[in-house]
This record gives C-alpha cells, structure tokens and sequence, in this order.
C-alpha cells in the first residue's frame, strides 16, 4: 500500500496566511470565580430551562424549522414589530457574519471604532472588506461627529465593548440622518444592563433603537440571549430592521448557509421571552450589583469608565493591570486583560453575583494594603 | 425626521445575484407519515436525552468550551483514533464548508458526482471553487476510473444520495491511491445503514473508511448525528483525518468562526456514543425495514435502486413519479421528488417504521388498483 507524503500541504493555500484567534479561557477548574467572559452571574429563566427539559423527547429526530417561524414571531410579538423584520441565527456572531457579508461588501471602506468587539476585523478579513478604525475620543466614547465621512457601513455595539460605555438615543438617530445610505448596524448584546426596567426612556437615555427600525430602513439592530438571558451556553442570536434589510440576510443565509437554529434553541429563547418578570428582575440586579462594584473600586481609587454593560473596565494608578490580572487569577477571580493600546493599563472585569463582587473587592483591597507594605 | 429612502438597496452587490436554496418542507401538521427528508424513525438515544434534560440548568449560562475536548476525546475512543484526528462542527454541513474553504480552494477544479448532495456546488459557490461534474454510471454507481483526472480533491457521499447506492471499500482504498495529492473527502452521512452490527467487514463491503484514516493522510471521513443518531433537531457534525487536516479545518474555523459546538449538543452527543447498545439495534431495525419495504415494492412491480442508506430511491414504468409522490401527500404520507435530469421518474422513500412502511405500501397498492381500473 502505497503511502502519501505527510508533509505535502494538502491545505488551500490560504490556510497558509491565516492567523486564528485564540479563544477566550473557558477554565475545566470548578471553584473559580469567572469575571472575565461577560456571562450572567444568574441562570436562565426557570421557564426556558423547563422548556429544554420537556422537549428532550422524540422530536429532537426531526430536522428543525428551517424558518424558525414560531421563534421569529414571539420576537416579533416582544419587541412590537413583525415577523417580517425579525432575522434568528445561531449567535448574534452568525448573525453579524451574515450581515457583513448581505450589507458591508460595497467600494467604500466600513467604519468601526479602533477600540470594539474583536470580531469586526474577522469578518472584513473573511468577506475582503476594506475598514476604517474610527478612534474613540480621549474620554473613550464615540464620537459620531466622525462618522461623517463617505462610507460603505457603519457598525458599532452599543454599549461599546470593551469600554462599556453607551451612546444616548439621540446620537444614534444623528447618525442614522447623516448615512441614509449606509446601512447601520447597532450591535446591542449589551443594551439590556443599560436601564433599569422601570426607567424613563428619552432621546438622551442610552438605550435600545429597536423601536426606529419603524422609521428608518438603513437601520439594523443585533441582540443575543447570552447576555442578559443567560443562554452563553446554547447560541441564539437575532436581528430586527426594515423588511429590505432582513430579506438580505435571509438571501445570505439561505444560499450559503443550510443550519436554522435548532429545536432546543428555539424552544428555550421562546420560553424566555415569555418569562419576562425573571428576565427584567435578574438584569435589575445586575445593575444594582454593578453600582455596588464601582462604588467599591472607586473606594479603592480606581478609574472605571461609565459602564451601562454587564462589565467595567477600570485602572488603577498604583497598579499593573497585567500583574493585577494574573494576581487575581491566584486567587481564583478570573478577569479580563487586553494587551491593546490604549487600554493596557485597565482590567476589565464582568459583573459578578453581589458576594462574587465582595470577594474581588476584598482582594484587590488586600492586594493593594500588600503592596502599599512593600 | 428626514425619512430614508424605501427603494434603494442597501444590499452588497452580490447579494442581488443570489439564487437562495429552499428549504425542504418541514410539515406543521401533526398526523403526516413524513418519509421525505431521512430522519430517522426511532427516537435519540434515551440516556441521550436524560442527559439534555439534566442539563437543562445553570450552567448554560456559560459558553461552551471553544475546543469541544470531551466530545472529541469520545469520538477519538468510539472509532479508536486520537483527539487530533477529530474536528467538530455544528451539523454536518458546517464541517463540509470549513472543509471546502480548508482543502478545494486549489487551482484545479474539484470532482463530484453529477447526482450528489445538493450544497456541493452551493459551497463552491460560496468559496469561488471551479468544479467538475462526473456522471454517475448507466446503473448510477460511481465509477473510481472517472476520478483518475487531474483535480484540486474529491468529495462524494458514500452511501451516495439521492440513489443510496454504496461504494465498497476497496473502490475507495484505490481512489484514495490514485489520488495522494488530493484531499478524498467521504462524506458517510448514511454509511451506519450499510451494515447490521454483526456484518463482518471485508475489502468488498460498503462500510466506513474511518480506519483508513491512519493510513491516508488525504482522507476526510465526514459523519453527522442526523441521521442514524437521530439527532437532525439540534446540529452535530464531525470529521476524522489525519491531524495535519484537521489543523486545517481548525485554522479555519478559529479565524472565521466563533461559534462552537453548544453545551446540549456536546452533551447529547456524548452520551449517544455511550449507549452503543441502543444505537445499533435502532440501525439494525432500518436495515431490516429496509429489506421488508423493497420487497414490497418489488412486489408491486418496483424498480429500487440497491440501498445501503436509510431511504430507497424507486420507480415504477406505470406511475409518473411526480403524481405518485403528489397522490401520496394526498394521503398523507410525503416522500421525496427531484424536477432532476435522470432521475425525473424516481421518488426517495425514507424508511419508516414497520407500520409506516406497511402503510405506505398499502396505499401505493390502491392507487396501482384504482391506475388499472381507469
């Protein structure tokens, strides 16, 4: 039997000039306390987890709805919009993957902040789209005054990742003004920690657009459950905008892409979306818990920046922040450190249970009496 | 408010220029013998399901590990190969395409069947892939001499679809040699069919080339858990090679795409390799029913494709094809129909249970009747 060379490339000659990102720590060790990947602190619905129970049956032989039409139109239902403008993928990664590809492959370059979700590149890289970084300004928010300026798309989250930091509704309409045509996108995984649920929304709230998806058609909005519905662990993701927008994405999906979201999946964003007490009483406190953290840190002098997220990143003028990160990891408290320009010397840390903020507290308060001692 | 334009397209170019696939049916209805889209008839595995309804807790809200290690460390020990010969994926199909993008973006067009699964040339679409149709013999075999042509690789399912005609494993030993520049691409969704569990293998059997795996380093065996796993409600997939191909569907899938195998799915798909006992007596049942079924159409004057698969490919000189499969809807049982070239007069049975089976039969039996009547 003749054997075939080993060390022949059998690779496309891509893979060759590929640089792959490493994933995030997803510890094995039980017992740490894990601030460093922007999951809830708190389960999902009780509801969604019944619901996943009960369906673990027979059905699960079936290929799922290729359209997802039961889930698409429970969004539809929360969000008082129609089906038609609702778009469901696996993760709002998916669903960003499609939308770069349905929406961003124009001449001119896209604009994203130099500081955002690390994802954005990935998919320019994947659909050869040409970018333009659009730096946040010294205080580290966006500046939409600079988005003003010929482009094939803009997108941004909102709140912005890993800064934190919102932009008010007002801004976003500005923005939305400026670039008819330009699709925009505004990627929302963190805007549920924005407001409390009994908060009055205005033009100068930071908060979600959902609802100017009615008003403007260049407008699409990006939501996950991983976030504040606490569905890390499955990957459901959906998009809301004018019908145009999201008849791209289905075209996209539907040509290249055969997977809908499966069974389980459906089943459990369904639930959640009808647990809406558990879902607004969770999120609330995370809020609380999050003013609690700041409070304390800056108790300790650090600096967080304001943070309408599920996180902070903050930094502390008497410590490294890398050393600080890996201090922690000592004592089993896991957070987040970027080796990136601008914010080398922050830490970003997710909101954790109230008793797993207190823990990191007293740490860092012990770490910083040791090192005030050497 | 300045309202943007309704009409113009937001689109990427490209996306006007799409031919999106639809969808197969996937009834609403309850009550329909659904023989159309080779799901199996048996339900997953029930410690499989236990597990998912075990899981359905606090954990999901964290994300999945990046790199499925347990999975693939329970692939690895199922079919005796090591961890690094496994790469898994969200369903088949999401394996298939990273392994398009890995391996047959070459210079040379890639070679597969002219009656083949239909995303083939949809992937090659996808990835600006040339490739070259090569018809399936008088018998609708595949004949291994027409793949002795310069190619940039190979793909085909074994068991082929729609015909369900196997190739033996010596075909594929030889094409496998005739082609050591070439990634062979052997795509076994349906290859657990081809066998009962107590077949002894020999150089003449269609039966998986897992094994074969060690000794080819151009081999990619592709298997999902749609089919004999009964698990086309969520998506598992994976491919087993040699570790210098799967680094390269890791690279791709690490710098392209972020979203892993989810924590039910790793779950189930564990403990469905766990229970070997209950898998391969559900197999065995279809292979059975399988021979029961054609000899019943047989019976009725038949011609059926030889199946090694969990479906029949069929046709009758008295019945047109498309009416038949519309008379059988009208009594509430779908089959498969393909409006395709060669296979124009041919309907695609999944096998059902015994009762279904019978069922169907019966009803095929009166509609021949009622045709000799008129």
């Amino acid at each position: 039997m003749k054997k075939t060379n080993d060390n022949a490339s059998l690779w496309s000659p891509l893979v060759n000039g590929l640089d792959p990102y490493v994933p995030g720590e997803q510890p094995a060790t039980e017992g740490l306390i894990k601030l460093n990947t922007n999951e809830s602190p708190y389960p999902p619905s009780p509801q969604a987890l019944a619901a996943i129970a009960d369906a673990a049956g027979d059905k699960l032989r079936l290929y799922p709805d290729p359209e997802s039409s039961r889930l698409k139109a429970t969004i539809a239902d929360y969000f008082a919009v129609e089906s038609e403008n609702v778009f469901v993928g696996n993760g709002s990664d998916e669903v960003l993957a499609h939308a770069f590809n349905a929406f961003f492959r124009q001449d001119k370059p896209i604009l994203f902040p130099d500081l955002t979700y690390s994802f954005y590149p990935v998919y320019c890289q994947l659909y050869n789209i040409d970018y333009q970084l659009t730096p946040l300004n010294a205080d580290f928010e966006i500046d939409i005054a600079d988005y003003k300026v010929p482009n094939g798309g803009i997108i941004f989250p909102n709140p912005n990742a890993p800064t934190a930091i919102g932009l008010v509704r007002q801004s976003i309409i500005d923005l939305l003004e400026a670039n008819p045509d330009s699709v925009v996108i505004v990627d929302e995984a963190y805007i549920d920690y924005a407001q409390r649920s009994n908060a009055e929304i205005t033009a100068d709230s930071v908060a979600s657009v959902v609802d100017l998806v009615q008003q403007y058609n260049n407008l699409l909005v990006v939501h996950t459950l991983s976030k504040s519905r606490a569905f890390a662990g499955m990957r459901i993701g959906y998009a809301i905008g004018h019908p145009h927008l999201i008849d791209g994405l289905q075209r996209v999906k539907n040509s290249f892409n055969s997977y809908p979201v499966d069974r389980l999946a459906e089943i459990a964003a369904i639930a959640s979306f009808q647990d809406e007490s558990y879902f607004q009483s969770t999120k609330d406190k995370v809020i609380a818990s999050r003013q609690l953290l700041v409070d304390g840190l800056e108790a300790l002098n650090f600096d967080c920046l304001p943070s309408s997220a599920n996180f902070v990143l903050v930094t502390q003028n008497n410590l490294n922040a890398k050393q600080l990160a890996e201090q922690l990891r000592e004592h089993k408290i896991i957070v987040r450190y970027f080796a990136t320009p601008r914010i080398a010397e922050f830490i970003r840390i997710t909101i954790g249970t109230e008793e797993q903020n207190q823990q990191l507290l007293a740490v860092v308060s012990d770490l910083l009496s040791n090192n005030v001692k050497i």
